[in-house]
């Protein structure tokens, strides 16, 4: 088996949770820590940590930290509450976020009742977020494992933005399927686009590529039509922000253009994501609409265009489920009509029993 | 009539040739100039003066700097030769500078027996040059002409890379309709691709936009699907730097995938470039293949990824005719079969009859 490298980009250090700055990447590797929720807000904000499932697992810890920061019983409540709702105000698409949140809260809910003893309560929080966390990575590599089935030596692979070990806790979910493959021995080279205005393509992609050792190259957006017909792109593989029950997809801007350009090309497009990014009662998606500075001037260092340019600036675009050839999640591969294969993975999905 | 912005991007300036150096817009607008052609074809490498227009325009008044620098018969042979050599070698794509250059030697030739004094020649190439220079404002205008018949009022109009006043004479090809329909009252609103790698979108034709006070927004190359479904794109009207008697296009990168796109959302995709973009002969189209770093490194500017970055970086791709609506070109408007309709309008062209 060839190796891979290794990264947790986020974790629970010892009544503090660290992360790696991923605004930083690919100039420098620079690890931050708190122990303050509206610090840790204000990082999934910033986009130091980002990824559906990273920005879940992060929260996740942020509300165990909410509690371990507490005195008694009535000041926990309190606290755990405020960290929820300011959690949730962070990014308003990831649905994981949401679920991962309410999965922490509906454990306190069970633990806050008078015989629990407060610092129970904590070290039950905490497990519960490393619970969240482990079973992202477990998620991630069964999803790995199930995806390689899709993936044939000598392909070509066009992934986006970074679904990647940093987006995670630790593994990639798409990008989890192209480390699966390469690990097991596969031939296979990807296409990483360079993901305008936040540039996670450029940045992070191609940072664990190089990481991991698998060939690759970056284009720029809109090479991706040129370089599916001239470098031969056997497969589109990406990640998700959100899933409808119906398919629908919502992902990083960018997403559903690729997934048109795949259709006309006649090439497979898959979808990767945990089952926790399924949205089962959603029907409409909200799209996050970011400030139109990240696009006049990129990573806040390189002014583009002129100073007071009138911009567009969606975070995600969405893709209809007739354009998606299939969804890898760690409980297999779904394919049309999704309202039925999605129902069936989703079916088993709930807060595992209490430890 | 609206006014619009007035500019010469080029021009002859008294034994020497002045550009705006265009990769200073939009951070600040520097004219250069030089007697030199080896510094000319430098400006047309650096991407200083762009567009295949402006390019062409650029290159004859090159051949005229080439005889005006020259004492006696003997020497303006060789500086005129080296110089069509030097400036044929600046950029691959373009066709409109092999058929300016053509056009100058042909003239020159006609000019070079033992009964045209030197001056007169110097004097009647400038006079060429100047005829290329003029015809081209003049083709824009009648192109801008021809095309306002495709624009209706409310039209929402996607466009791409830089086919503005600064990549012709001065009017502008696809951008010069857009002008040309904007000075007519109509009420369009332009949507504007950054398109990446060289950015010629956000820094020039959003600088162009403003200047002419036409409503506009910017988007990233990735934002273009997103776009036409949400912003209710009408139009998608781009220039070209070679067309194919059969309507193959090769255009900046990133207008294959556009192509797709418009023909998904059934939207009229409009290409308008002069005839003199059109090669009567060429079968294939030659694509530059320019410098990794220009991906790498944002403008040489901001790095974006590792360093030693694999990466494509084709400066142009191929749209075939199937996805192409129409053409324009100061002659009228092109259509399907192009075969029959391109042949139309190529059948007059060659070089106007001597002064």
């Amino acid at each position: 088996m060839r190796r891979l490298a290794d990264i947790t980009p986020v974790r629970w250090d010892n009544g503090s949770i660290s992360w790696i700055d991923q605004t930083r990447i690919p100039w420098g590797e620079e690890w931050k820590a708190s122990s303050s929720v509206e610090q840790l807000a204000k990082a999934i904000e910033a986009l130091e940590i980002r990824g559906a499932p990273a920005i879940g697992i992060a929260a996740a810890y942020g509300i165990a930290l909410a509690a371990h920061l507490s005195r008694g019983k009535g000041e926990m409540k309190t606290n755990v509450m405020q960290a929820y709702e300011r959690l949730r105000r962070t990014r308003p698409t990831a649905v994981n976020l949401f679920w991962a949140l309410d999965r922490m809260l509906s454990r306190y809910t069970g633990l806050s009742g008078p015989d629990v003893p407060t610092d129970d309560t904590k070290t039950l929080l905490l497990k519960e977020a490393k619970a969240i966390h482990e079973e992202d990575v477990q998620a991630d590599k069964d999803m790995g494992r199930h995806g390689n089935a899709l993936v044939k030596d000598g392909d070509v692979i066009l992934t986006h933005c970074n679904a990647g070990a940093l987006a995670t806790g630790g593994w990639g979910t798409s990008y989890g399927i192209i480390r699966t493959a390469w690990q097991s021995g596969k031939d296979i080279r990807v296409i990483a686009t360079t993901t305008a205005p936040l540039y996670q393509g450029a940045r992070l992609t191609m940072w664990e590529l190089k990481r991991d050792g698998i060939p690759a190259k970056l284009i720029t957006d809109n090479m991706a039509a040129y370089a599916m017909k001239e470098e031969k792109i056997s497969k589109v593989l990406l990640g998700a922000d959100r899933i409808l029950m119906n398919g629908t997809v919502a992902n990083k801007i960018g997403t559903y253009g690729l997934a048109v350009l795949a259709k006309y090309h006649k090439i497979p497009f898959y979808v990767a994501a945990p089952v926790s990014t399924i949205d089962p009662k959603g029907k409409t998606i909200p799209i996050e609409q970011r400030k139109p500075e990240e696009v006049r001037n990129i990573l806040g260092r390189l002014q583009i265009t002129i100073q007071d340019a009138q911009v567009l600036n969606p975070a995600f675009d969405i893709t209809p489920d007739s354009l998606v050839s299939a969804i890898v999640t760690e409980r297999g591969i779904a394919r049309r009509p999704y309202a039925k294969s999605l129902a069936a993975m989703v079916r088993y999905r709930g807060i595992p029993p209490a430890p």
